[in-house]
This record gives structure tokens, sequence and C-alpha cells, in this order.
């Protein structure tokens, strides 16, 4: 797993991607930050585009706003990287240099109530990483810098290793893959043989659909809008028994249909539509749950009496807790599916801004877009 | 506990209310049922109003819905009531003939995947037990013959002991207790210690406040409105450590302040108001969980996204599963709490309309308001 | 999935085998018995020998020994079969005459304190199937009339669809998959990227290792003694990463090997031998869970302390609840692995007896023996 | 809550015990440590002795055995302890300087696998805290210094706030009730109006009567033997609704008999005793539960079969996990009942050993003997 040829030399400098006013970005040079206690210095080898990496560039990251004007500040954003161990802080013998590694968002503080009974992606320090106020919260590209640049630094909580054999693009949709398993897992995880939906195939509702599948869940459902149709294909490659074109069949008929009318049991939430809380809770039979993994921009009507009456659960998750991204990169490493099929983009580190508008206009059909270091 | 000298003669007709059309009641004779297999004749001694009664007389009772015309129906609705063991059915021998017995709403189907692990108030045979579809399912006042009447019938799943000294009228609210008790364990069970607040000073709500101070929740924080400062204050004694009226502080503001910034760790949500849920979230630190015990009228506006990145849990209850009434009655047998408190108003069996209307319209203050029966 | 064709003409009578004394057992002619409510008559078309079946020969029944002597009663042994339903008894409509089906264990009364909880194989009111005490439990081949027979009666709740294509030898095979997954079930069920080991190769261990291979777990060990040197490669064919042959290497050195030193996360014990709690507990790291889904024949001596002083949980499971048997199906039924490695020899009906010697004494190597009947 | 007049002058040195060989404490001056990250200084206000100690003081603490002969290597033990806040390390705002505090023992690494899932008290780097090794774990008393000196350093993690108007001396069962309380969590934590055994009346297990009873746990039994005479009258006032004396009754029999031969649901093992398992076993009904809370001398023969028939779960647990200690703080605070009943005896910080042979050999009756220091 170590490859022991690589001489880790180091530079004092490194080219990053900084957010300065609102959208833009810009490549600097910075010096390559020295990993404490607990931390590694991974070397980026592969960094891909996520949606809420551009709520980050717009709208600033969440934690800098609460400490003030978010904008430059020098701060460097992406979060779905993986490299290679360059160097270990004090005390880290989990890692060794040269080691493949992909990483998840989130380290918690380890500290709070919340970290303290395992739900370290609601850290209530969350932010809380600077000056007096440090307590070792980092997010990674959303409070702490992030992988758009060559070197990076993480907390050894949020490092997974990278499967040998897996390319560095396949190995950047692990914590994607860890997001949609954590879905799964907060509904109760017992999803063998169980009917679900997936509403929205962006790259975490086709790899819940993916993971889902590799857990046995039965039927799984991807449903989708028109201009969803390469994606709904990919969902069917990707392990989907149905997928549904809700400009063809309303999704909860559908769903009804597929069910033979009983509703299915779980649905993962990845559209973020105004009706999708409503809909979700109308494929369900009664004592059936929703995990809510989109942010919907606006508020929505939401029939809450429909869901007191039906015993339904809903579960707001952010990101990718309880080590799901470990696990996910396990069925990963076994080849229970092909993650590679939702990568169609590739851009070298000074084409970040062209990877990004890529991904945010899907120019050219893009799902997954991947931005490719050469060291 | 069995008052041996009651000799059992029961009458081959009784005095009933029954439904005609939607919010007509009428007061007529039926012949006593008699109980089958696994269940239980019970006299009827008390009962107690409760807002979904309103719901089934106005609207009709919802299984009958589906099978057509609910109105005119013979039905006869109530289901917070408690009374004496009259007669027993078939293979029963967990009650005796003369034990006093309070009553649960919901006996599952037992053969449906939900009934099969558990959760019985989500049968998915709900409302199936007539004729050819007899799936076994009950829900008493709703799809079953109901307590406004002189006898009912209950399968022995829905039957709780009265604590001896207990009166008739403190044990109409056993239910009202245990329904309150599981919104608890839903969320999770673990509560003595942390931060929870009771949204909406009803009788569910009130009896959270109780049940919840009883498991040693700190701090209890009840909400209400101004309408509601005579409930704030019951609440208070109760067990509330904190009443807050929204007309002189707002919710979400109090609770921050009460404690100290942190927010609360459960929030049970019982007033259905419009923005209920977007308050409970804001109330809440980040993982914290809803309860939604309350059926508001119409959709509501929610800002999803907010449930989203708070990692928030919600959690539809319709009733009082997993045994939380005969729990609840423990909590009262030791006297944790004096529900009879809350019990405001008394009526004969032949003045139902009148208790009805006390209750609807809170006329007095009512707050619950009981049927005694004399027999 | 139904066969229309066939036209359900059932006999008055049927062949049965009924136990004498102990371990004696008779093959006669009995009425050909009617389902009742909730109940499905079943053809029976195979079924196979499980180690407690001949617990259940040599040593009674172990509900009718607390009605007395419980043998020369006409009771008909035998619970992993499978067939075709038959008959329907009153409101049964989730299967249709002419529907292949596999059967679980255990129906429980649906009305005790754990069948509320959804606990149904741990029935409070277990073998109270007759007469004045009956709560209407049932356990096949155990409290009421098993497999070994032309027809058999079944409570809905027990039967599983068979999945278009499988074989019936295959089909008896399901129950034991579910007692597999519900092990794994109890013990979290979050078991992909988890290291598991399974000790003792038979065929609840074998398919132990199959599902929780399919299920993504990482390493899937399987231990097992020289003489289990066939069933160990089997073990590898249905998904083991590694086998230890306790003779060749210590079983708790291996796993630290395998494991690098960390142990692995579950174990589930399908050994019964005499030192398998404290080796399991040897194996696990700290917190780590064990599953004890065999029946040791004498008292064990076992480390207390090191459970407790490392946190080890310990399920005991008699069986196969929350309803694993459909979803274990499920695995089956997306080809997830190949259960009928294990079917090694296949006997008509009137050799029960030489089927059951055979799985006893391991003749020829036996593992699974399957009964087949021609109709 | 912070007595703001109280001047923290810290001495240079402070008093301490530390061992020697085996058995042998020794009264040393010690520097003052300094809280680093994450931590706090502590000044030691009174310390019990718990059953633990000895074994630590006899054996040598674990973690120290791990890397070498424990014994005469400076270290302080105990870690029932209470205090003053005294000085905080970088990053600390969570407590000010004068707070009264309790301790909870352990403070996991917040980085391996258990901990990042909640379980910290099965740290898998428990130990680890040293020199190249220093993953950070602590467990105050059995891998760093503990509470027998004049000031102890502290994570924050392990800091619980001391109620107003508790005395000191009931400070230092904040932890011991904690523990007991975590018991009953991992049992599942609905235990209001269950049936609860606790075996053995020590101060875990009186404990364990008190938050159970506080929790609405019905009706709670406890069990101890002759010598225990006084120690069951203790657990009656805490709460337990029968002793049983198991000299003049057999206490499986008892239990029968007290819930008319239903079984109890949970027992919380704290006697170590050789039959307990087993006992505890045919104590509960069929899927009842078992926490082991005490470290029984010599492995024990269990009946294994037993277990797996009646659907028994039995956890493990090492200490107080889930912040059970804050929460059983707060039933502390309300009063639910008095700790302070299980003290007997008190003694300076000079007479350590005495202390310490009085709790070992129940001199003069003794149950939780407290040192308490003067400043």
């Amino acid at each position: 797993m170590v490859s022991t040829a690589r001489s880790p030399v180091i530079p004092a400098k490194m080219q990053a991607w900084v957010l300065g006013n609102p959208g833009a970005l810009e490549l600097i040079e910075k010096p390559v930050p020295h990993p404490g206690a607990a931390e590694v210095l991974v070397r980026v080898d592969a960094i891909a585009v996520c949606a809420t990496d551009l709520e980050v560039i717009y709208h600033g990251p969440p934690a800098l706003i609460h400490g003030g004007e978010p904008f430059n500040k020098n701060f460097t954003p992406g979060h779905e990287y993986m490299g290679t161990v360059a160097r270990l802080g004090a005390g880290v013998d989990e890692f060794e240099v040269g080691e493949r590694v992909a990483v998840e968002v989130h380290a918690g503080c380890g500290r709070c109530e919340r970290c303290r009974e395992g739900m370290y992606t609601a850290c209530l320090n969350y932010g809380m990483n600077y000056g007096d106020r440090d307590k070792g919260h980092r997010a990674n590209g959303f409070t702490t810098d992030g992988g758009f640049a060559e070197y990076a630094i993480n907390h050894v909580n949020t490092l997974v290793r990278v499967p040998g054999g897996m390319s560095d693009e396949e190995a950047t949709l692990i914590v994607t893959a860890g997001t949609a398993m954590y879905g799964l897992d907060v509904m109760g995880g017992l999803i063998a043989g169980q009917a679900l939906v997936v509403t929205g195939p962006g790259p975490i509702g086709l790899m819940g659909v993916a993971v889902a599948k590799a857990l046995g869940a039965q039927p799984v459902i991807l449903t989708g809008t028109r201009a969803d149709q390469r994606r709904l294909e990919l969902g069917r490659k990707l392990g989907a028994d149905h997928v549904v074109n809700v400009h063809a069949e309303e999704a909860t008929a559908a769903v009804r249909r597929i069910t033979e009318g009983r509703g299915c049991h779980y649905v993962l939430e990845c559209s973020g539509a105004p009706n999708a809380v409503n809909e979700a809770a109308r494929m369900l039979n009664r004592g059936g749950r929703i995990c809510l993994a989109a942010f919907p921009r606006e508020p929505a009507l939401i029939d809450v009496a429909y869901l007191v009456s039906n015993n339904i659960y809903l579960f707001g998750i952010r990101g990718e807790g309880r080590s799901a991204t470990r696990r996910a990169a396990a069925l990963m490493q076994q080849k229970r599916f092909d993650a590679s099929l939702i990568h169609t983009h590739t851009f070298p580190l000074d084409e970040v801004p062209t990877a990004i508008r890529y991904a945010r206009e899907r120019v050219d059909d893009a799902i997954k877009v991947v931005v490719k270091l050469r060291h």
C-alpha cells in the first residue's frame, strides 16, 4: 500500500486557490502548512467539485461567516479530495508517509456532547478552530483550508485508506459514497430486501443507489426529471431496479405501481425539490423513513399532519458521519459498484474555475468533474 | 386489585352515542357486544374528551372513510376511557372480571411488517377489521366502536391495569400520559439531565411536561400563548422549570436565554402551530430531535435546509406505541405527578354533547373534560 | 409467481412422520389439517434436516415438555421446509393458492410484551397454543406440527415467498440464511467494512459467512476444526476471505494476525464449543460484539471479568426474528451467494430416518440433507 | 456557582500518594502539574475509595502493565474525586476557575473507531498517553495520575459541574451514580414501569437501585447476602421496593415470587458472584437483558444454552460512558435520591491507607469511605 520509492520532498511553497470576493477564486502561492498533533499533511492528487463548493464560493464558508466577513481571507475551498500522505504530525502512527488516502470532511472537536455520543458531524463547536476559541473542530474546505491546492492538512480522523488498484479519480468519490451510506445508516441500516427510493440523481443520489443495491435493497427506485435522463441511465447501471422520469410518470404513482401498492420503506431525498418531502412521505408505507440529504434553497410547504398520522420519521444529515466513509470504501474495494461511472470530466489544477463552471452549469452533461494534479 | 364483591350482571342492551351526520351524535340503545378471542368486554366507567374525537365526529372515522361514507353507520366514537373488566373472550387469562382497566387506542393486526417489528401504531392493516378483510387491527373509537357507551370491546393488548387508589377520572388520563411518554421514547428515551421543550400546553403537552420531569429532564420548558395562561400555570405545577408565554417573549429567544445559548436537546411539539417546526428546530442544538405529536390543519412552510445543515431528526407519532401507556401508568402509580390537575369538568353520559362543547370551545377554561358513568 | 395450472386437489389424509419414544419416528397417516384464521395450508415440497431437529426427536419438543410427557403424542417434527400454498384460512389475502413459499419457525402470540415490541422469537407465551391456554404462539416443528409430512399448517407471518427460479432444495435454506442474518442484525447491522469472524462452519455458520460477505463485511474469517475441512472450503466459496483450521493455528492468534493486531468487530458464534465465548471475546477489539447462535451442551467456564473490562456485548438468539428471513430471501433472489452449495444429500419422504442419520453422523461428509417430496 | 472570592493561589509543590511496591502507598511531594490544551487543573477537595482502586494498588494500573513493570513509577491512584477548578488549559472556556466539579474516569482519545462512535470507555487507544504513543487517552487514576493528591489534571471531557448545595462528600458519588446509570442506558434505557433486579448491594449496586427507581422502574429488587444486611436496608431507603437476603430466600425464587412468575426485564449485576450470570438469566423473562458491572475474580461456569434459547443479551460495561455521569448529576441535583446515605466514613489525606483498609475490610460496616482534603 505504501510506495516506498516515492521520496517525499516537500517544498516550502505551494499553489493554492483562494477565495476573494463572492464567486471569485484566485490561484496564489502559499506556504505549505505543517501538521500538528493528530494531523497529517496530504499531497493532493485529485479533487472533485461538489455542489456545496459552489455555496461556499458564492456565499462564503459558513464558519467564517460567524467570525465576520468571510471573503478575501486567503481561504482555500474544496473537500472531495484524495492524495498521498506527505508528513505526519506528532503522535500519528495510524498512517505512513506514501500511503494513498481519501478524506472525510468532518473532524469533530471530540469534546462537546455530540462528539462524545458519536455524532461528530453535528459537533457543537462547529467552526471553532481558530485562536482562543480553538476547540479542534475541522471541516475541510468549509471551516479550514481545503483541497483546491497542492497540499492540505487533515486530522487523522478524516483519512481513509484508498484501496489498491483504485484510480485517483474514483477515490475522490469515496466521500460521496460515504455520505450516501451514512444516509442509509441513520434510517436504521437494515435495508436488505427493503424497498428504497432515491429522489434526485445527483452524485449523492447516484451513490445512494449504488450503496443501497450493494447492501441488498430491493427494489431500488431512482427518480429524476427530463434533464436527468443521462443520470437516470447511469443510475440503472449503478444498481437501480427502476428509474422514473417524473415528466413521464408522477413519482408517487410510479412508486405505488412498482411496489404493488405497498409503498416503500425508505426514501433518500437528494433532490431538494420544493415538494420533495411531501412526495417522499406519500411514497412510503406507514412507519417509513426519509433521509434528507439535500439543501433546498427555499422553505417548502409541508403537510406535517400527514407525517404525524403515518408515523413517518425524517433524518437531516450534513455529510458523512459514523465512519460511513471507511465502510463505503470497503464496498468500493470489493467492487460492489463502479463509482467511476459518474466521473465525466477532468481538468488540471490551473483550470479549477472551468471545472467549477462545468459542474455548476452541467456543461456537456457533466456529473462529476475532477481536478487532477501533477506533482 | 379485583373487587370480587361486584357481580357482573351484564345487560343485553346498553346506551351508546352514535355518529349520525357530521357533527351529530345521537344516544341510542345498542346490544352489548360479545368479546371474541383475545378480547375483553369493558364496562365503561369514565371517558375523557380528546381533540381527535372532534375530528372523528366532524369529519368521520378515518378507516370507515376508506370503506365508503363514514356517517350514519351506528359508529360509537371515544377512545380515552377506563372501566371494569366485565367479561373475558376465549383464551384471555391476563385479566380477571372485576379488575379496573384503562385502555390504549391501538391494537395492531400482529401480522404486517410494522406490527412484526413492534410499530403497532403504524400497522399496515390500519382499519382492516371488517368482513373478508378482517386482519384484526383495532383502533378504539377510530376504526372500531369506542367508549361513549356503557360497554366497549377491547383487544387484550390495549388494556392497562389501573393502580389501586387512582380515581376513575385520573385513570382516563393514563393514555394521554402514555402518548406523551411514547413521544419521549421515540426521540431516544435518555432524557434525564437533558434540556427539553414542550410546545403547546394541551393535555398531551402538559402530560409531556409531567413525564419528562418525572424522568429527570432538566430544564423542562413549556411554551404557550396568552390564552393558555391557566395551562402554563398548570404546567409549572406538573413539573415545568420554566414557562414561556410567547406573547411576552419570543419562544426561541426564551429557550436560548434559559439554556444560556446552548439550545435544548429535545422538542415535543404539541401545538400544531403553523411555524412550530421551524421554531422547534431553532430551539435545538445541533443534532437535536423533534417529536411531532400534533396534527396541524394546514401545510406549513418549513426551512428544510436548516434541518439538514443542523442534523435534526423529526419523529411523527400517531398515538401511544411501545407499551408506553403501561409504563406511564407505573409513573402515575408511583405518584410522580398529579395528572388529575388537568381534569377540569365532569358530565354524565347523557350530556356527552355538552362535554364535547366544553372541550372544543374551552368553555370555562376547560382542559380535560370527563364523562362519568353511573351503573 | 403463481402456477395457476396446478389445481390444488387436497386429499383428506396425508403421510406424516410422528414422534414415538425418544429418538423413534414413525410414518403414519394423519388427516390433512385445516387452516384457521390467519393460517395457510402448505403442501410440503422439500424439508431440510437441522441439528435442532435431533434435539426435538431425542429429548422432546420443548413446549410439550411443560405440558407433560412429550413423546407418543402424534407430534410431527421438522421446521426447515418449503412448499406450495394449498389452501387459505379466513382473512388471508397476502398469499395465493399455488404460490411457492418457504417458512420461518416462529409466529409469536402478538399479545405479550415481547411480541408487542417486535421480539416475537422471545414470545412470552412460547408453547401456549393448545386448548384453554391458546395464545396463538406457534413454532413449527417445535410446539406445533412441523414439516416431515405432506402438508403443514403455517401462520401467515411465517411465510416467505420463494423467488422464481430457485430450486426447492435451495429454498429450504432460506430460513437458515435468515437466522444468520438475524444474528448480524442484533449485533447492530452496520457491518459493511467491518471485520467479522464466524466460529463453526455448520449450516448457520456457513450462511453467516455468505450473508456477512453479501453485506460487505471485510474481512470475513471462518474458523473450524480438522473435521471441518470440506466445510471450510465451502466457506471460502461462500465468501470467507480467510479460513482458519484451529488445529493448524490457534484461532485467536489467527484473527489477530489477519487483522494486523486490531481484532475484529463482530463474532457470530456457531460452534457451541466449550471455550467458544472466551475465544470470541479475545478475537474482538474493545467494544466488540458476540452473537451466540449455537446451543452448547454443557455449561462453559467463562472469563466474565474480561467481558466487563473490554465492554463486550453478547446477544443470545433463538432463531430468526425481525423478518430477517424475508430479507435473506431477497439476497438469495439477487444471487448474492449460492446457498445450494451446502446442500449435499437428498432423500425421499419415506427415508426421513436415513436423512436424519446422515445429518447427525455426517455420513459421507453431509452438510445439509434435504428430504424431497413427490406429489 | 463560582466562588469568585477564592483567589486561586496555586503552590508549586503538592502532597500526593504514589504507588510503590504492590499494595504499598507512600505520601510524597510532587510538582503541581500544568494543564495542557483541553485540560483543567483541579484542586482535589474530596475523594472516595472504590473497589477498583484496590485492584490498581495491589496489581498495578492496567495500562502501565503493558508498558512494563507498573510499580514504583511515581503513579498516583484514585478516581472518585471532586474539587475546584484551579487553572484552565489552552482553549478551555467550558469551565471557570473556582467552579466545583466532579469527574468521570475516562477521556477517550477521540480518534479511534470506538471514540468516533461514542463508546469512549472502550477507547482502542486505552492507556496510550505517554511519549511517542500519546493518543490522548486518559483514565484518571488508572492510566494517568489520579486524585489521592492535592491537585489533579483532568481532560475537560471528564468534568461535571457539582450542583449548588451538594456537599463535597456527596459529590464524590456522582461518578458512582453515573456508572449505574450507564448500566441502565446500555440495556436500553426505557425502564419506567419495568421490573429490575440489582444483584449485589455495593456502592454501584446501591446507586443502581437509586437511579432505577428515580427513572420509574417498578418493582426494583435488590439482592444481597447476610453480611449485606445494613446495605440492603440502605437499598430500601434508596428506592428498592423489595430486598432479598439470599441466605433467607433463594434469589431467583424470590424474583419469581415478587413478579408473580413473570420474571424481570433487567438485571444489573454488581456482585461478581460465581453463579451471578446464571442466576440473573433465570430471574429474567425471555428477551431480558443483563448488564455486567462487576469484575469476578475467577472464570464462572455459565449455561450458555440457556442464554441462547431465551434470547438473553448481556452488556459488559467498564465505567460510565455516554455522558451518564452528567445526567446522573442532574438527578442528584433534583434530589431524586440521597446518595450521601452510602457515605459512612471520612478520613484526612494523610490517612489514605486507613481509608483504604476500612473500605477493603468493611471495617465498622463501611460502605463508602471518603478522604476529605483541607486546603
